[in-house]
């Protein structure tokens, strides 16, 4: 395998450090190589027998790294920055990973500084540790359906908080199981019978000596996943377990304990800052979470070989690397190209992001959540520029994540039956990987939002309003052209192809708008129009960030041109390849002609994988991932993939420990249990 | 959830027993509740640590289930077909899988009769245990690449087995890693230096009473898999191992031991007809496979409720069951009505089978085995019904196992988090099937042997020869109108539906031959339309299938009217649906307009939607799992759904018995460790 790939990496002239900066950035390399460093000398970060540990043996080992990584974190100082690389490049979901962000994030933001005080000071040290409680059995999407109640008792000033039925057990909760003692728990707030909707409340569940659950709560471990085996998702169930006023988070609202009076306070525009923070960070690590499946199956399918070339004169003799079969190149190039499309795609959302919070904190405004679950519009008031991230927040969550899940499992096949075998390594980081299409806005729940968001836009543009926004923008320049239609050179030109995409999100934006408003069809008819609509206008905003940063950034002077110039072919692979896919659509609005579309698929993209083939290997090199963060057999960067999984299954499979006894009629099953060095096999 | 389904299946007037028996036939269901009584009754199959068990516990239960499954075959004398029954009913691959399927099978087809005595005899009585041994580290798909040698030894009458590199290690051979003493090994035969290409040797590998593998040799597991780890997947490496004459498997080519020549004899044909029996056979499961997701899903998303329906009026309160909108619907049924579209084509394909193997134990002619990989053209004579069976199963058997698997996938994510959980039963099951996408030909490959057929089909059809079968049928049709068009009723008549397929089909087989007889271009450039190809002419083939059933079969005396008239709109819906996310080939062969197809989406199928809806459950009720089966919480036929999460969960959960300390600066994990029932959770 060593010389295919070294002959791979000789014949691109990519200057793959140069790209690695560009991706990751030059201090970022620094802060993980220095880390990695440490990790790799710890023993308990071995991961010599990740893939053959069960649930147990996993989440037992999950935790020691967890109790380690804090002790490091004490020892190197490390920041929040480098806590997260050393996480990611233990690159497991750990026990402490709900105290450290939705526990302490919520205090944080919704707490009073006294409650900053009583609960974030020991939650930082490790003195409680927390977990957010919101998900129930009965209820996850539907937040204002959630059933634990607190009630509020003026007598003596404390609220009670309990579970009325079975489905009304939290559930799901990431940290809960075994390890948190706190929880952050959103409960219906019950005032003198009246509802005031869900709030946060802080509340112990466990003792902090012994551990075991406090009275009057029935805490646990809701059992196994399909993945994240290494986190302990919890249930918990509260019969009348009082908390006292303080416990309420209250920087928001609160109750007057003189009056029993609910107050609201401030503008919590912060939390649904937060919200649109977290799916920004989702959209900006799909691109190196689907890197990491590619990375592996590129790698491997440049050294795995199998049938000669029938058409290729007598004389070449050899196998083919499957990499050369065209039926691989189009399963596994466009999702290099989306590695790059989608990284470039977050880090325009989170500049977006940040403009906007720049913008919020000099003017103090904001407004109402608009997290509430999918729904018909609001109407509501507001900044545009607030609306228009929510919107591109849920839209490009909602398309990155399945982009990267269902592209894993591509790179996964693609790998033949090898790809089937754990060490590949990509089997379970898709598994881990999974929920992400789920949390933070159920995949298809989240394109209601954006539909929402695009009928308001149209309706606004159809009102004669200036465009105020990027997206009003696009939506009236396509109404002022509904006259004389459009001509995009989509194969000519990298600015038309781009204008195409928004032509046909615009087009089924009006068309959606039509439905609603003049045919008055049911919010329920339109979902599966709504849900294209998102995709559509996601896959825009996709494609234009792609274009704006290899138009407008400044890469033209971070790489070399050869790079360069092969980002831009990865450019028009991903949008000709998104186009043909879609085709239907673009054609209907008429953003490109059948002609067109034929062209895009016969000619463009087999022409543009043939040009990209030769740097396929250095590409996925750009993206840096090291072999231990990969733990992958086929991935390696030495390609001694048969090496690798040999050494595996006959070295540290302690399977190969036992000897059957493998007849019916016998009760034994195991005659012989050894440890592996032992064995003969 | 009970009163929920309860009210579901008031609404239905589907007869679901008459509908099971349509599905199983009354035999078969009577002989499963048999064996499942029996099954339920040993403690050795009960399910309920399923879940939790790692490797070595899942592995060691799934060995004694297997040895029960044979003391019980022969103490209630069953069939092989109750044998299977009952190992579908324990429902997990077990390690004397391949010995009772491949091993056996191998023998029995290629053996002379006195091999069979001697191998099969013992193997029937599990005196010896095998596997087939076929792919190995570096080679799967590509047959002929294999290195393991198998070297004719003239002095003593013997073979030499050997592998020359680490590469030629046997690899994912099942029941071999712990279970098998006997493989069967195809390896490369030589005589005097000249290779004669891959053959069957049956070799020992182990020691029949002390288990230990023989000398110079060198077996193991391969370690842990995405699924299908209660098998003991195995690598096999061989240092000079002699073997005798005898057990190279002698029915079509043997050496003459006097003489040292090769002798061919008698015609593999049935081989060939094994192959396409095994695809047939994926594809006949391939319905059944998919509707255990339906199934769970469709139950639980009829017992689920969140949100109410904001159009609703005022009066109507309550929350929704998920299954009511319109975006889950689309997700859902579609793959509901694939269940039954599958089974029809999967007992059409095994009907085609059956009449060819009359065909050809009459006429005692067959051809030469076909499956040597994919790659252009071969120009070979032989039946065209043969080469039309094998064509349909290896394009049926790619097209029918990608739906089943993505299927399981999309019901999965369409339960939301629940899903996520292994207590769903999806995601093992779905982790278990998925390796049929890759093996018996990779989905990708098989499309090659696919679009080689259709190219030969129409250069006969374009030669003028008289159509000889279906394929050159629908090819003659086409051909003929290719001056006037056609104009297809595809909303108004199901006949016409039907036709649309069968044209955009020949379509893109004509334009297939175009690129590559008069334009030339290479075949690897082509596969990727050769892809698109082989899923039309098989899309059409289901299509085809499901109507005839429905039209020329006898349902409509097997079943009632309403569930003949359903299962009418089961079709509509699967053809339309399909049509509408292949709308732009539909419209770029002409086969409907643009105005069709986007109302095929927009009216047609939405109104199926509706339609359907009522009758989902009780139409998944007519596959007829019983919940032991099923091992779901999500897909209980009671719909307790929340009641059963809870129950495994604190119940069965053994990581429930752990105190753990959470604190980082103490190094102990577990603190405690208790079985279940003691610990307080
Ligand atoms: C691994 C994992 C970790 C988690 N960690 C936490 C945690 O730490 N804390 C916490 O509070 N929660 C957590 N959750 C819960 C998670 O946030 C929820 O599962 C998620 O919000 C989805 O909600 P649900 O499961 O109720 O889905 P549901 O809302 O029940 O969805 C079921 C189906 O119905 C559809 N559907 C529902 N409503 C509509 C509608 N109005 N229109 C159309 N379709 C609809 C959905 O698309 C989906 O297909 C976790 C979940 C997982 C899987
Ligand atoms: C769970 C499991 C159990 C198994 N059990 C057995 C067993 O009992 N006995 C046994 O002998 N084998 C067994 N196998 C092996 C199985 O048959 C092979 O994995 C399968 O045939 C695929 O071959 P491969 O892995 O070599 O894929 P490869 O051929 O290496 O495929 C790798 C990739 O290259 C592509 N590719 C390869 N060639 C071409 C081409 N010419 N044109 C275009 N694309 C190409 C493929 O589509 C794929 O994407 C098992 C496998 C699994 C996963």
């Amino acid at each position: 395998g060593s010389e295919l790939l070294a002959a791979e990496r000789g014949q691109s002239d990519i200057h793959v450090e140069k790209l690695q900066e560009l991706l990751l950035t030059k201090d970022v390399i620094e802060r993980r190589n220095k880390i990695l460093d440490i990790l790799k000398s710890e023993p308990v970060f071995d991961k010599s027998s990740n893939y053959f540990n069960g649930r147990m043996e996993r989440f037992e080992r999950a935790l020691a790294r967890e109790k380690k990584l804090q002790l490091l974190r004490r020892k190197h100082n490390w920041t929040t920055d480098e806590l997260r690389t050393a996480s990611e490049a233990v690159g497991e979901p750990g026990p402490y990973a709900l105290h450290e962000s939705m526990f302490k994030i919520t205090i944080g933001e919704q707490g009073t500084p006294e409650q900053q005080e009583k609960f974030l000071k020991p939650a930082t040290d490790y003195k409680i540790i927390g977990c957010y409680a919101q998900t129930e059995l009965g209820h996850g999407s539907n937040v204002r359906g959630l059933e634990t109640t607190a009630t509020w008792n003026p007598e003596d000033k404390t609220f009670t908080i309990h579970s009325p039925h079975l489905t009304a057990s939290k559930w799901w909760i990431g940290s809960l199981g075994r390890t948190a003692n706190f929880a952050c728990v959103m409960a219906q707030l019950y005032i003198g019978g009246k509802s005031f909707g869900p709030h946060p409340f802080i509340v112990q569940v466990r003792d902090l000596k012994t551990h075991q659950p406090l009275e009057n709560i029935h805490v646990g471990d809701i059992g196994p996943k399909f993945g994240y085996n290494t986190m302990d998702n919890g249930f918990l169930l509260f019969n009348k377990v009082k908390v006292p006023h303080f416990n309420m988070l209250g920087r928001f609202s609160r109750i007057d304990p003189q009056t029993n009076k609910y107050v609201r306070q401030g503008s919590p525009s912060l939390i649904y800052g937060t919200l649109t923070w977290v799916r920004s960070n989702i959209v900006m690590q799909a691109g190196s979470v689907l890197a990491r499946g590619v990375t592996i199956a590129t790698r491997y399918c440049a050294v795995r070989r199998q049938f000669q070339d029938r058409d290729a004169p007598p004389g070449e003799k050899g196998e083919n690397p499957v990499l050369n079969y065209t039926m691989v190149q189009i399963r596994l190039l466009p999702l290099l190209a989306a590695t790059f499309a989608l990284h470039f795609t977050g880090k325009g959302m989170m500049h977006m992001y940040q403009e906007n919070q720049k913008r919020m904190n000099g003017s103090g405004k904001g407004r109402e959540s608009e997290t509430r679950g999918a729904g018909p519009e609001e109407t509501q008031a507001g900044s545009d520029i607030l609306a228009d991230l929510h919107a591109t927040s849920c839209g490009l969550k909602s398309l990155s994540s399945s982009i990267a899940a269902e592209g894993l499992e591509v790179c996964r096949r693609a790998c033949g039956g090898h790809g089937y075998s754990s060490f590949s390594g990509i089997g379970s980081w898709y598994a881990d990987y999974l929920p992400t299409v789920t949390w933070e806005g159920d995949n298809f729940m989240l394109t209601q939002q954006v539909a929402r968001y695009l009928l308001k836009s149209a309706r606004s543009v159809l009102s004669g309003a200036k465009p105020s926004n990027e997206t009003t923008r696009i939506l009236s320049d396509f109404r002022s052209r509904s006259e004389i239609g459009c001509a995009f050179d989509i194969l000519g030109s990298d600015e038309d192809l781009v204008s195409a995409f928004a032509w046909r999100a615009s087009f089924l934006t009006f068309e959606a708008l039509k439905h609603r408003d003049d045919n008055k069809k049911p919010w329920n008819d339109l979902l599966v129009d709504f849900y294209r609509l998102s995709k559509a206008h996601s896959q825009y905003l996709v494609v234009r960030n792609f274009y704006d940063a290899l138009k407008h950034g400044n890469i033209g002077r971070e790489v070399d041109a050869t790079t360069h110039d092969v980002l831009w072919k990865l450019f028009r692979l991903w949008a000709l390849h998104t186009l043909e896919q879609e085709g239907s659509e673009f054609f209907a609005s008429g953003a490109a002609s059948r002609h067109q579309i034929s062209l895009a698929r016969t000619n463009a993209v087999m022409k543009l994988l043939k040009e990209i083939r030769p740097h396929a290997v250095s590409l996925v090199d750009g993206w840096g991932f090291d072999d231990w963060v990969l733990d992958s057999s086929l991935g390696r960067f030495d390609g001694k993939v048969y090496e690798d999984m040999f050494h595996r299954a006959s070295e540290l499979n302690p399977l190969n420990g036992v000897t059957v006894d493998p007849y019916p009629e016998n009760e034994v099953l195991f005659k012989k249990v050894e440890p592996l060095a032992k064995s003969k096999l």
